[in-house]
């Protein structure tokens, strides 16, 4: 199956104790679907302005990404500014500017509305609701949010989640959306609202899965050198339902596995910055990664 | 392996969003002890004052703990108070009175001296090294420090570490004394001084594990309702040690294991104050739950 996805695509600008880039290639829908291009096609709606450098669109391109839903405007790409301390699970915004991401109205392309594995990237929940309405009849829906909508716009956001299947969530955003400090009680919450299973980030502390009969944990890898964060849960998100779309299957099996391909996508996203590492990966890095995943949790049960 | 533990046993008074106990038995080898008791023969020793109840020397002989090494000495014992908010990973510390563990020098009996197996708690390093001098030819020495001893006794603590095998620490505190951040380099960084294997403890995020040749990850059990974390850490240890001592092994699977039996033990541990649910396992509890974390963990590998 291919993936529909909506979300933005940025410009970034980030600095960590590690390096900095200015105006890289950025934006949660970039980095879901270069992660997912390993493993399925991608169909990617989105917007950028009229300054969106033309190498950006080759490197989407060559990664056989469908951009006949990405729109270019007149106006400036969204710009994001971010900064990292050595507690790299915390990003600090110096600067947004949403430019041609203000007025974003997903249009979906006619070709992409039979689409049956869809992807809402962290927007308004509002559009996310829209992007649903225009699709026909999506077998698996996932979505992403942040805490800028769970306070601004929580009546909207439980509204689309009675159309979501899972729910991709930090761990602070989950508490804050249950009104729930234990996780347990926080997913078992949220998934009384729609969704049948729940994936909670925790940065460097790996995920956490919450299906209708089982919960899974999956580390993150131990990484050496992390240069910079920015896209991970993303990545991530790409990596999880790349796995499930190419599988064509939900079963607890393919769950877990998919937890863990996003687990490895996210792992080699955090290692350089923009996507630098991301874009230039192949199967059998991706695999040989997901096997030193296997030796990182593996433990012998007793005789 | 019979195990010989050092470290204290306390009267705490806990507060917590789910309850409170006053002067309730607590102290690091006090949680260690009854952990650990479930899996090998344990000998205690440590120091109490003359107001220590004898229900609770009652309970820590009906776990078989050879308490010959338990002096009762004139004086309070010692007592701490606490409290932790909806955030459990952090205790405040309210009070702390040393009473008798002020003057504590640990004298270790002379039919405890041929020890294979050593748990150092959370005492100061040069009482550590002290109990290691008097001990004759242990095969298997761990020990738990934490940001007291590493920012007041760092060269003690560094001279204790080359004679520990295994060294378990929280996460923060792991950053502190390798003066390192990222946890892989930390981690190699203490192991040059010492010790050849290294736990970390990272509370409702589990554990990691460094060996000479393996990194191991074990999540921390989603529990619904935890009580009170104290002695997380020290029951963590426990079943660790314990583990090892009784399969008589640390062959990375047994490692490995150890790791999941110490992850078993803090959880039973959590889920009620003081020692109230860790004194009431039994062998079927514990295996049942070490096969839940098996549930937990478990991923199929690529076909």
């Amino acid at each position: 199956m291919s993936i529909l996805v909506v979300g933005s695509v940025a410009l970034d600008s980030v600095k960590t104790p590690f390096g900095k880039v200015d105006n890289a290639l950025g934006g949660s829908a970039t980095y879901f679907s270069i992660a997912a291009s390993y493993f399925t096609k991608i169909r990617l709606v989105a917007v950028v302005g009229d300054d969106f450098p033309d190498n950006h669109i080759r490197l989407l391109e060559s990664h056989k990404i469908d951009l006949s839903g990405l729109k270019k405007v007149q106006g400036k790409t969204f710009r994001w500014k971010g900064q990292y301390t050595y507690d790299l699970n915390q990003a600090e915004t110096l600067d947004t500017q949403l430019n041609v991401f203000a007025t974003f109205r997903p249009d979906i392309p006619v070709e992409y509305r039979d689409a049956k594995c869809v992807f809402l990237g962290n927007i308004d929940p509002e559009l996310q609701l829209d992007v649903l309405k225009q699709v026909k009849n999506p077998r698996l829906v996932a979505c992403d949010t942040m805490n800028f909508w769970i306070s601004g716009k929580r009546p909207q956001l439980k509204k689309t989640l009675k159309h979501v299947d899972i729910l991709l969530i930090n761990e602070a955003e989950v508490r804050q959306l249950a009104e729930e400090t234990n996780l347990v009680k926080a997913a078992r919450r949220i998934m009384s609202w729609g969704p049948t299973a729940l994936v909670i980030k925790r940065g460097e502390y790996g995920a956490l899965f919450f299906g209708k009969n089982h919960i899974f944990s999956a580390p993150a890898y131990p990484l050496e050198d992390i240069a910079d964060p920015t896209g991970a849960g993303d990545s991530f998100a790409g990596g999880f339902m790349g796995y499930l779309a190419r599988a064509g299957s939900t079963s607890a099996v393919n769950l877990r596995r998919a937890i863990i391909f996003g687990s490895v996508m996210a792992s080699f996203n955090v290692e350089d910055f923009s996507l630098n590492r991301l874009a230039k990966l192949d199967w059998p890095k991706i695999t040989r990664r997901f096997q030193q995943f296997k030796k990182l949790t593996h433990f012998e049960t007793l005789e």
